[in-house]
């Protein structure tokens, strides 16, 4: 059945021979033993096998229109306000399974290629442009459920208005050579989120050049020669999930992605060497909308999740009649019920495209995304407030598993939780808010989809209001 | 024809002799004619008329249930969706007309009496209460399409936690006597919109109260013996629209009103005298969702006018192009989005409640309540910020009609106006921000429904969160 | 005696043939005299006459060091530490007779003069520059205790960056002509504050020009042939200081200025047609210490004030015991500390400049100046906040003399004012936070040192800060 | 010599048999050689170090008024000016050794002590209370240089404005027996941070309590029998200093502290079962203004550090020209001179207090402790703005000590430094703002001095305002 198990994912990614530095080492052996990926290589597989559970099959899957198979639904072409909704249901069931912590669960990159696929018509007659490698492309991954990583960000020696890179040897990833059996790559991109982990990394330059050999699209398998993942240090502190229970579980690396002269297959590229479509494809196809539909989803569960540890906090330590805590958690809600309000405008409003797909309306997801970046941080920093000092005083299973377990059970038992459930909660919090898992991720949702300024300026650019005179 | 035109409404306000006082002096004469409310009582005749218009009667009236006839349509009990989406079609229509300055359009006083009228079951059988009064008083009020000011807001001596009235004589108005007539009212309320421009004035108790002397619900002519409108001073400067577009159509006045010895005949009294009633009637009748919608669909069209005047400024001085001003514009858009996404939500989950109406769903409506207050004066100093110093370089209609034009044509054209027609913006920006108006307008939506803590609270304690354990 | 009573001045302004527009008609009898300039002129007046009152003249006043005669003690080049508090003494004092309200009171113009002076050495041996001019000139104002408006400000068709006035006319003031006279200057200037209520009126280059016929210092009569001034509309509603006890005393009028063939005599040209010069001279004078050290001293009783206010209504209306209104005036008294403060560092750490000056540290007073533009117009909406629904429930005086007086009396005492006092300190209070004149000088001090970009930009490329490697 | 060395420190503490749990195992052997404790037992040895060398030691220490021994600084009575700035000077050079990141470094303890044995008169005469042991000790404290840990927090079931502890057993510390020895404690506190890495241990009831054996101050040594320390979970991630800089110097450990019936002997009682005393001890005695000032010091030379890093990120990826960027760095700015200018404003006004102290005006250092909580986590985050997707980059020492280090030195370089400087920049900045470390540091600064309601109102209420009328 196409639509994999988690067991065939793991299976797939440990046979793969991906070359993976940690802290100055090669891994070696199966990735989904190794500590770094353990944990969330396992809150991963959990996703795939809610595909094939016969109570939630029906929304998670749909018979594929090539073979009549069941493939993943976040591959479905969605061409009426059924199939946006399905699309919803699905993602929201996949980010509920991990408090959408995973911010690359396997339906935003699968998103993202259905999205583009169906924009092929744009590449059509164009110079060193394959659309239908693209669609082909996409075909396969569907019918396979082939899993992605991807990178738009470029390294940059700096980050200057006035910058050109003039290093004789590349930096920033690009093509050096063609030959007979494809485009050779030499360089590095940062930020491949979920790098090594797997089967396939897809490369997309993000517009905005003006040097052909750093214009083109592909994807290529995490093994290929020359391709070299180098991780950042792990955020996971250990396995124990009562002490850190999201970060043992739901801890994506972001890695260093080499291009050590790594040869590309012409039937993987799907354009190169053309400036003018590699600015424009991403801006005109139906990446956008889409892309942000997959995420005002998941950021809708992210929201929802942390409310309800807000609201924990308040019951456990009972500070709900005081007026700042009420105004806090105001401000929980309004964040809440504005996302999805905005999310409900985007469907109530959806329309065919020039693709023929049912497209969400653009302006609420922008709002969205634009909103998001600055209220998350806010909402993080009111559950630590809400914990106060107790965020700090968080002793760990082990101290329970010991004699000082009485003091522990007189001293910090709480009017609602036992020590024990009391702690849980707050430690959760804390590897909410202020563990290193938390700090990445409040910086990986501020800049999830570039900077403020520019998100700023494409809403006002998109948004045609009528000048009063 | 029972709705009524913007004839009608004039001649039956100016047939009153409702007692007015304006600087110390009683007015006399028409008050359609007099300085102060002269060009609002223009602006709301022209809502009137709009009723029985042939092209959009249709939608700003519908047929009377008891008699037939076209009644306006903000007094229509919804049962439908449908019913609710003409209703906002036709607040809108009227908000329009006002760019929604006018925060006391006849259309929400005309709901707030639909709203409890249809929540009259909860007095069913209650001691000292009326439920046909109220009935009967909103069908005549409907056939009559009759116009009202109202008021919530006691004097008080001091706003401290402690205080309790203890003069002699009343100052918040009270009941004094019953006698066979009706109930005698003495003392005043604060901030009655429109106060003396209406046919009637329903008095309510705003809750959480505990004298029963306070406990009280009616509605009496506006020209009731003993019954007196004071206003403050007008926020018009005069009556040139090139000078000051906004202030000189849609200044409504406020007025303290002064019970000296009011006697409200039985048939007008809803309850009185008993303070659990008081306490709860306006929580759990329909009062809430449906004022809250009728004030959503208003302020969305004001800030499509700030929005719209903030955009004006932007193009005649030609700086869309700046990082700041574009961060500037998507705030608004981002505002009003926001605001018609949490409409959407409200309409799109409205259920019909306990008393048979179409209730928009509340948390939405409440998320708005509690954004616009805090949204709107920011927009404000945006527009302010926009328009920076050209904000105080305003000189008049008149330094255009004399010898200095040829100056001021020079020296104060712009990119895409000439100097009149960019000094016309600009002046509509300085009412619509920095005038006297402009600053009540601020302060009216800051305190619309209440201060923000007990919003808040409100949201807070409305919206169940589930606790994460 | 040179330093100048009162009398003096209203006398010398008033014999002057100004040449002034308000609402398309020249002023003509005495200016003194006019609805528009009337109050203003009286203010400014008490201020002269302060000079010369025994208890204040020793330190409002110092003994000129080239006749000995006492003149204004903001001409005073400060030396020592001791001159600099002198001086501070001073400003404070004049700042107090108008709450702060006074932008232009003259010790900002007499303070530039002296700073722009005492730089002249910069402008020593270079291109089309007089500093003997400027030496001279300062001398003379001193010793005439001449009074001045100024403007910095070029109008501007737009606003891009990337404009250029194109037209055939100037627009932008600049020089036409170089006769045996002087210069002629033709084109407009904004936003002269107090323009026509002066002696003099000085121009300066704001710099960052490109265009040698905007390159040009000079000061002249303000009754110089071809010189006009057109006011905005005028923010004074009336002369009763009950009703408006601020904008019937302190509306400084905004003028614009139109150069109609003016000939500025050589002897008062300081610099002209020389680019580099204008685009260096005020950064690299003693100008910005100065005049920042001046206005801080303004702003801090400006705070003071607001703060008195701020106290009144809390007091009145007894809401001191409320957390949120704790809040709120401890944000006040930050502000008012910390721009103590920085004044406190800034004459601590004064140092002899290059012109042999006492100066002030910059730093600390160019944080004061970027501070205060952000903080004012939040204390202004904290009074707004603190009064309420108060702000708006404001009769007038007229209504006091009136027979509703009993009625007023009764419903609007507080627990600590009667009636009366409570509305006058409402007001007040309106008129300092919500009147027209109110947010003119919201918008003014806004402003008043640039855009809070360019002051962001200015204090950073100042400061040096070690970067950590 | 009196003035102990690190050695001595290390030592001493090595020597005690004081009980810590660390994950439920009990700390034996030397405490200097435990992971969690070894980093900034040497930086804080480091500290002491200091006193002694020749360059320093003259305003590191002063003569001890009873044996003329060079004692620390940081426990004299300042009397004049100089005293308290050479007190000032002693505190930022301190600081400056942990970058402000010690937030209990001796001097802290040493100033309250002495602040309260000042303050001894107000003990005279009243029950129960000892002014002699209070000097005594705070004399001895003094000749033999102890180092102090303590804790202000109750353990709380819950946080409700109502709850008042009624468990049979203690939950908060208190008094349970008199007895010939001494009073005798059990319960727990929470928060004693270096709980287990100093000397003595000083506990002191907060105020506000209402429960006799709830009133008392004492000061007794860590192992003191019964006492027993349990840490929460270390935010040393290791001993690596490239990888973690601050977090493997300056992790100092917070530890609930339980009394498991510790008699503390009569002569280490200050005062004790005196409900009013322990009310008003603290607020009455130069405990504010002496610890304000201390906080105050390390709070500046923090920011400095602060200011040093995000300029160091600035400048390594060339970002200084960017407006948004220049707006930051001014933030910075603008908060390092308000503090500075608060210290000297405090300094510059400082009186002889009624204890003969020459103690720091109080308002500016409140100012100062109001505006740091919100200021620290701003530029806090401004720095993660500015770093950006740099600050997840972040590969450690060990890669660099590997076969990829030509891959990272290549693609990670940046314009002003080599790969390996890079990276070792942005790890501090990621330990400074993204560490569990960094975001403890951030909770800790945010309740330094209890929550911001309070300190506002404290604030406002000392500070007073002449109401206008």
């Amino acid at each position: 059945m196409p639509a994999i198990t988690g067991k065939e994912y793991i299976e797939r990614i440990d046979t793969m021979k991906t070359e993976i530095w940690y802290k100055g080492e090669k891994i070696t052996g199966k990735i989904s033993e190794h500590p770094v990926y353990q944990g969330t290589i396992q809150s991963q597989s959990a996703l795939y096998d809610m595909q094939l559970q016969p109570s939630t099959m029906e929304f998670m899957t749909y018979p594929s229109p090539k073979t009549g198979d069941r493939v993943g639904r976040s591959y479905q072409k969605p061409t009426t306000k059924t199939d946006l909704h399905h699309r919803s249901e699905m993602m929201k069931e996949w980010a509920k399974s991990s408090h959408g912590m995973l911010g690359r669960s396997p339906d935003y990159m699968n998103t993202v290629l259905m999205a583009l696929a169906a924009s092929a018509s744009l590449l059509e007659g164009e110079e060193n442009c394959f659309p239908k490698h693209l669609v082909q492309f996409y075909e396969q991954a569907q019918e396979q459920d082939l899993s992605f990583t991807h990178t738009f960000i470029n390294p940059q020696v700096n980050r200057s208005p006035f910058y050109l890179e003039d290093s004789n040897e590349p930096i920033a990833a690009r093509i050096i050579e063609e030959t007979m059996e494809g485009i050779v790559i030499k360089g590095a991109r940062l930020l491949a989120t979920q790098g090594g982990m797997t089967d396939e990394i897809l490369v997309l330059s993000p517009g905005g050049i003006n040097d052909p050999s750093h214009a083109f699209a592909f994807s290529i398998p995490s093994d290929t020669k020359g391709l070299r993942f180098i991780c950042r240090e792990s955020f996971t502190f250990g396995s124990n999930s009562y002490n850190h229970p999201l970060s043992s579980r739901f801890e994506e690396m972001d890695t260093i992605v080499v291009f050590d002269n790594v040869t590309v297959p012409w039937e993987r590229v799907f354009f190169y060497n053309n400036i003018q479509i590699t600015n424009r494809f991403l801006r005109e196809s139906a990446f956008r909308p889409f892309a942000l539909h997959q995420v005002l989803n998941r950021q809708i569960v992210k929201l929802e999740f942390v409310a309800g540890v807000a609201e924990g906090i308040v019951q456990t330590i009972d500070i709900g009649g005081y007026a700042h805590v009420q105004e806090k958690m105001a401000e929980i809600i309004i964040a809440l019920e504005t996302l999805k309000s905005l999310l409900i405008k985007a469907e109530t409003n959806a329309k065919i495209d020039k693709f023929g797909l049912m497209s969400p309306e653009l302006a609420p997801l922008q709002v969205a995304s634009s909103t998001f970046p600055k209220v998350y941080p806010k909402l993080i920093e009111i559950v630590q407030l809400l914990g106060a000092s107790g965020m700090v005083t968080i002793p760990t299973e082990e101290d329970f598993s010991s004699e000082i377990r009485t003091d522990l059970d007189q001293y910090l038992q709480s009017a609602k939780h036992n020590a024990k459930d009391r702690i849980k909660l707050f430690r959760l919090a804390w590897d909410l808010t202020m563990s290193p898992f938390a700090t990445r991720q409040t910086q990986y949702e501020r800049y999830f989809f570039g900077n403020p300024s520019t998100i700023a300026s494409d809403l006002y650019q998109n948004y045609k209001i009528k000048p009063t005179k």
